[in-house]
């Protein structure tokens, strides 16, 4: 259930307004209580209050509107905001901004892992050439076993400043802990949190509650459902970041063929559930260098809001996931495909409010 | 291990040919013995012979090229044929003929079951308008509890028929039992083999031996692997039917939002891994009638050859699987779309090459 | 829901009854009239009549009882019999016969396929020496590629025979399609039906309704859920044949040092809802050898009420799933385990009773 | 590759020995130094050194041993160390210590959540009467949505140590993040890593290079191989502590009966490919409190270390799961029936050494 405080309520209303809801539903439920869109937006979970503790709410003179979404998520649900959310990236100095989330898909490209400063520039600026609008790369690599690369750390975080500088990219990477998100917001215009940490609640709600609200790529988990999923990212929004975008990158399967099972019913799915961007990572979802053009033109006509494309100027000695990196020649022609389908989709738009 | 003979040996030619290589392989070995485009093909498991044996065999005067494919999977390899297979679909009077497998999609529409002349005749004059090209319907359908609706059998069949005679759609209709095949391949142009009969050997062997050499249409099965799927094809085409379409249905997966998990990633695998062709279906996939356009859209972009779609006038009345089927105002929709983005893949086919 | 009628009700009443159910429920709608324990028991799904319909029907006189089991299976339901059913094996000339399903777990053991006389007859007298109650051995082998062997047909099913005669064991043998259910009934004590047909209706329908009530073994799908493995138990007793035996052999799953995924906590389960036995396949679940002695442990004391194991004189060299095959060495080990298992197993019955 | 320097080595020498492995692998690669049984190990991926330079290092006069255990996982592989690992559990003043891993099954019980002083003191006592030796209780717990209570956190940990003091058993609690784990180790016994963070690779490293040592029990990922569970736990040993205890508690399934799917097979295989003692959840792994006490008596049969058991003296009432604890009475049974089944046990050990 959703309390929607009205804009010009103090802080003492909306505080009473908290105290009266924790009264009503007993007092170890969590609540939340941010600021969105400058009005005062408080949250617990839908099954707590009857109908006459909230019509007694609904009373109270700070209330604007009481929302029930019917689901266990809910600010991030599309009964609570109908309208889909355009996530703006790129508010470090040196980015030339991009929003995702709108009608015209963004590719986001880049190698697995930062390896060194000319492996990286030379992607970089291919990645660019190429047509890509955010760069990726990890500093921080999340590896199966402790024997392998780990990733630069904070020198790559620095690598990845100094590729945004020079090509104008905004740039997202991994943050795997709640005392690093600082560290890694201060120089990535976008987080990203891994399938692996789709549950680390402690790091949802760090990257929530973050003053800079920089925008979080958030992973599906390699078997949560939807709902877990969602749930997840409501973790991040009702910390107070209202700046999440949801990536499929597959879940686990028992074919050997592939890496993952990548999921491209969720995004239409998604999309009748939730009010965020939905972006897809054919790369990992397959594992295969070369199922990943075909896979991203079906992730566009899916309705994917964008893509994330490993991509390495030399896939063959790549440090990590060298078998899914495409080459730049490939990207180059990812992206054309990419606008074509997506023109393909604005008349299909047409064609489906005709139907 | 393929053994091609030259288009002219005799009979008994070729059968000293399997002696020999019976001899080689040990007794118990299956070994089949078909005729594909004019010549002997005669096939076993790959793994038992060595290479002297192989050798000898190679100097036999009948044998034209022994053909290694690697896989388990043999005469459906991509190793053994690398162009594609096209299958002439509607041999049967009043059928328009159709292909499937070659750059313009198929779509085949209509009700999960045949529940009655009028409902049939409805809503084949609806597909047919709107533009599909073969139309389906269960006569026989496989019913998880024994207390529902299990079709109207030979009825059915017949109803099939007079909806061809009227409308011209060749007709697909599912076989559930080897003793059937031979009464459904008399009124059907496509014999459908579902996702439970999968490994139903015996049913394999029996579409694959029959005379008519009718096509087949072979779902995937609830939990396969790609090359289990290959290799039921496989017993088909060893039976002496080359007609094979496989047909993505969606798998078992854990989450309930949907009746199965679509794998559109196995359309660009399979036309790696084999030349036979690939269609999609978005209804047993998704379960759900609003994610089936998007789907479906998506299914050509991943490079399908056709879509099979549950298509009925009043999804809401049918008596079974009205949740997934989709209106004639809706296919017709998807009939454009899917005209679209075919049209955007022929561009795509030539970007590909560029890359 | 469930109709019984009255021991003394004619056939003329008992067609009355069905047709009175007919009308009220509407004509499309599958009925099974069978006989059980000497009544008439009819059987409908049991969402199509309302209330008063229900009322109706009990108040003609030829019904004693009708039962409202609240599940879509309902003559294997818990709540439609109460008490444990107990399946007698063995009853063709030669058999010693045994029952499954009470108190004393049965080892069913054996070879998985039938190679030749030499080797059956060796195994069968080695695992009845080592305690065995039922020997097991494929005829017809459903084999993933065609060019697997397929089994030795009826040889194989007259030295199963043989073997009886020999050793007092009933033989349990695989039937793989509905017009091969009569000779195999003339040979074997019980017909196994497997995995990859468990959704093979025809086949069901054809052991179900054998007038010699054959006993069925009905193995779980590769994928399927509690409740459609018994939704297609019930395929079998609604078409007259009460004598089903339930056999979990793991399930598919991602992990590939095992063949399949054993789940074990499914005997519990089907205790609470289905009244038919249970046992377990601890071969096929794992796939190897060296897990089979423990996992058989911990089936029976998850409670099953048996034990299928492959066994072979000579695993290395069998003709198909050596690498899971156990030695007659380690099944007489895995039967002293039973008995001791088992034996606490009384007593737990006890403690579970205090708890 | 692990390479042991003889007991007698230096530091300096010791660290010679990694510089020359740091030359020979390339210096990217991470290598783990840590000190077990008064010996260094140094351990790095085994892939990387070609046969001439593991002869190189082995003449190192440092060096006592290279093992090449020949999988991805090495300290934590039963080819690495052969006898089994066993546990120490209860270094906290006021604990009554308890090991884990030997032939005496190990019972840990408690509620899901602590919830108050009172639920705390009562379910411990009663646990503690029951027979159970190790208290759990979750001060920290992951819950999927923000909504859900939350746990007590830091008071909860001390309500934990009041429960320790006054009945002397050993407290398991989970931590949820790197920064948490020095205090959680000077509340806790033994550290939980829950399923949602099994590959959170800073918490794996953060928990096994805490200067206490204090064991971890590693749960398994809900979709993890095996081999992925023990490359978290070599994160674990290679960052210096050894006491590792492995927890199967169901993996993600399609069945909706059931929360999860026991894989109880695990438990076997576990102990052919590492030294590690396992435990097994039924609590989780069930989710339903009437298959709890079948599936513990399953899971010692299956060779269990232990179990973990979710035990409340009002389950209804619990704030959370509920559904799934047993209560004291239950407790007391299941406790009766592991000890006779471990009795069986080892007389099994007996009859599988004869076979």
């Amino acid at each position: 259930m959703i309390i929607v405080t009205r804009n010009s309520v103090t802080g003492t209303e909306q505080q009473q307004v908290i105290e009266l809801l924790q009264r009503l539903a007993g007092s170890q439920r969590p609540i939340s209580a941010i600021t969105m869109q400058e009005r005062g937006v408080i949250t617990i979970d839908g099954n707590v209050l009857d109908a006459q503790a909230q019509a007694a709410l609904s009373l109270h003179s700070a209330v604007e509107r009481i929302v029930s979404t019917g689901t266990p998520y809910q600010l991030v649900s599309r009964a609570f905001q109908s309208e889909d959310s355009i996530v703006a990236v790129g508010d470090l100095p040196g980015s030339q901004p991009v929003t995702i989330g709108g009608s015209a898909p963004v590719v986001i490209a880049g190698p697995c892992a930062v390896e060194s400063r000319e492996q990286l520039m030379e992607i970089a600026r291919a990645v660019k050439d190429a047509g890509a609008q955010v760069l990726r790369g990890g500093a921080f690599k999340p590896r199966t076993s402790p024997y392998q690369f780990q990733g630069l750390g904070i020198e790559g975080l620095q690598l990845l400043a100094e590729a945004r500088e020079e090509t104008g990219l905004p740039v997202i990477t991994e943050v795997m802990e709640p005392e690093m998100v600082d560290v890694v917001a201060q120089y990535a215009d976008v987080l990203q949190i891994g399938s692996r940490n789709m549950q680390n609640f402690p790091l949802l709600r760090a990257a929530g509650s973050h003053p800079s609200r920089r925008p979080v790529m958030l992973k599906r988990g390699l078997a949560s459902t939807i709902d877990e999923w969602l749930l997840a990212a409501e973790y991040i929004v009702a910390a107070g970041n209202p700046n999440v975008i949801l990536c499929e990158r597959g879940i686990r399967s028992f074919d050997t063929h592939t890496r993952n099972l990548l999921d491209l019913a969720c995004v239409p799915l998604l999309h009748e559930l939730t009010h965020l961007p939905v972006i897809v990572d054919p790369s990992h979802a397959t594992g295969r260098r070369e199922l990943v053009p075909t896979m991203s033109r079906a992730a566009i006509a899916a309705g994917a809001h964008g893509l994330i494309l490993e991509t390495h100027t030399d896939p063959n000695s790549a440090l990590c996931d060298g078998r899914q990196s495409i080459t730049p020649a490939q990207l180059r022609t990812i992206m054309q495909e990419t606008r074509l389908v997506a023109q393909i989709m604005s008349d299909a738009a047409v064609l489906d409010y005709v139907a």
